[in-house]
């Protein structure tokens, strides 16, 4: 059957203030009406249903979690974070005991998509491919820009599916790229041969389960055993797990790794002006999810609290966030330094509250 | 004897979100550690005792003035603003009949003054010479720069006072200047013969009883009648008054106004950038009344509460006010037009609460 695991664990530094570490972008509705876990759990709901969705998140989290998303019964909180590969190896030792046929979609919590249908059709064509091969997918999203703040994935030769139902178009991956710069970015445009590694995933649980007894045999052994008991020292044992992401532990180590073609509008939502491209701008560009008084002010993304009135002033490309206990005024070019500043406010005591 | 009369009408708005109409600016400590309404009256006090203070207010401020000045026992709340020369002709009425030999200082609430001894020279200078002649004083700033915003004196012959102890040189006016442009403030600056009018006045009760009589006698007659009696209908009356400055109603007309020379620093305060002209900078140039975390925030101006953190992220020249039901966003060049800002508030029902 199909499986979900919805990948949680971050903490948001980047959408700070407002995303706080009990409380992070993927549980606060940023984007639509719902919070953004809760979208994701809505977008994969023809295609897996709450009860067979794994979460994974952390320990001061999960409680938000379980009240989101009330019909999800697997939740794995993390005692502490140690990338993707642990985590996804010990969600799928997880279902490999309840369903050992079971086929997974591994998707973040916190992405924005433009496309729901296409996106159902997508991950329901690598669902049913996954449960049929032995392949590692990876969704790979179709570029729009030459964003050098994700991985690309460069195409190999196309799959011969043999599974007619299936629309989506499939190729082997050729290889991975890390971040690239601008330029190498425009070039992996033009030949319309790469993709974006959005981190979405698709597998068989013994797809997987064979790859990371291969590439990550301690790891693949302690997440078994992890699995199969309600061990007290579950924090201890997780905490040596080595911290290292799936993409690196097993896709750029794999030979069976596969790309399925994501030709839906796709955005993972990194930092406070990604808000301005998914809700709509007044007629001076300003984006306000609360309270905006305006004057002379343009292209200014406001966030905050409906009963709390925040007045821009002669002021353009600013990011503006009010809540009750700390304000963020921060200019849109630089948004990714909110995770700078909070690395800092961690520093020290004062702040500990606020974070 | 000596009298002062502290001119506290004004809504401040241009100092919203913090200054409210019940609250403006002059009853805020928004320069030093007092409001600027105390240290008004404290720069007085070796001259003028709180008891001789008459304080010129409105009917929402006059419960908090009661409160920030306890000592002073004379405040006229005026039912409705009818700019400056009807106040202070009540104010003059009012010490007339207390104390016809009085000499009155006329000052702002709202005013900064950089050396209060050099004030108190200027100031007790004045009331000295206006006790003995029959002349309207004004105290003429020395420009320290080619500002629009103020009006300006042009100096006529200089006084001979022939009172010994004074040490304040004095100049018949030779006319008022409205806001000048740039160009013209610079020649102004230029000759040495210009100084700012801060409306500050100092003049003796008899002088300006007479100024009144002379240049607005239906409003010295009216004012005489409202000092003498508590009319029931004394909202309605001082409605009725004409709405006109003391610049323009006396000051432009009379032919015995004189200029003293205020050698002091001074600054109307009269936006929020001028905060950061009395208050210490850190390292990048920000001024923070509250608490401030900047990363590559520079010149910013920043009024909280140290309770509620203000973070400023690659921005500069902003003003950032926060208070707990509105926040200001402003660069520091439109300052000014906070004030459009709140009269565009106050055409709004929602925003009635916040003003």
């Amino acid at each position: 059957m199909n499986w979900a695991v919805i990948m949680a664990g971050g903490f948001g530094e980047r959408f700070w203030p407002m995303s706080r570490r009990s409380r992070p972008k993927q549980l606060l509705a940023i984007v639509g009406r719902r919070t953004m876990i809760q979208d994701a759990a809505e977008r994969l709901r023809p295609l897996v249903p709450p009860t067979r969705i794994v979460v994974v998140t952390n320990a001061v989290q999960a409680r938000e979690v379980h009240k989101q998303l009330p019909r999800v019964k697997h939740v794995i909180a993390e005692p502490v974070g140690r990338n993707t590969a642990p985590c996804i190896a010990l969600a799928a030792a997880m279902i490999a005991r309840l369903d050992p046929n079971a086929a997974i979609a591994v998707v973040p919590a916190d992405s924005w998509v433009g496309d729901v249908e296409k996106y159902r059709r997508v991950v329901g064509d690598s669902l049913a491919l996954a449960a049929e091969r032995d392949v590692l997918i990876t969704i790979g999203i179709q570029p729009t820009a030459p964003h050098t703040g994700y991985g690309y994935i460069r195409l190999g030769e196309a799959l011969s599916t043999q599974l007619s139902a299936l629309s989506t178009q499939f190729w082997k991956a050729n290889r991975f790229v890390e971040k690239p710069d601008v330029e190498t970015a425009k070039q992996f445009l033009a030949t319309g041969e790469y993709r974006w590694n959005a981190g979405m995933f698709v597998w068989s649980v013994r797809a997987i389960g064979r790859a990371f007894e291969k590439f990550q045999p301690a790891m693949a052994k302690s997440c078994a055993r992890l699995a199969a008991t309600k061990l007290r020292n579950f924090a201890r044992e997780y905490q040596r797990l080595e911290k290292i992401s799936v993409d690196y532990a097993i896709m750029e180590r794999a030979d069976n790794v596969v790309v399925a073609n994501g030709d839906f509008p796709w955005d993972d939502v990194g930092d406070w002006p990604a808000i301005a491209r998914h809700n709509p701008r007044d007629a001076n560009g300003n984006v306000a999810r609360g309270a905006l008084a305006g004057l002379d002010a343009a292209n200014c993304v406001v966030v905050g609290d409906p009963k709390h009135l925040i007045a821009a002033v002669g002021v353009r490309d600013l990011v503006i966030v009010h809540t009750p206990d700390a304000t963020l005024v921060c200019h849109t070019s630089e948004a990714q330094k909110v995770r700078e500043l909070v690395k800092r406010l961690a520093a020290e005591k004062r702040y500990q509250k606020i974070l």
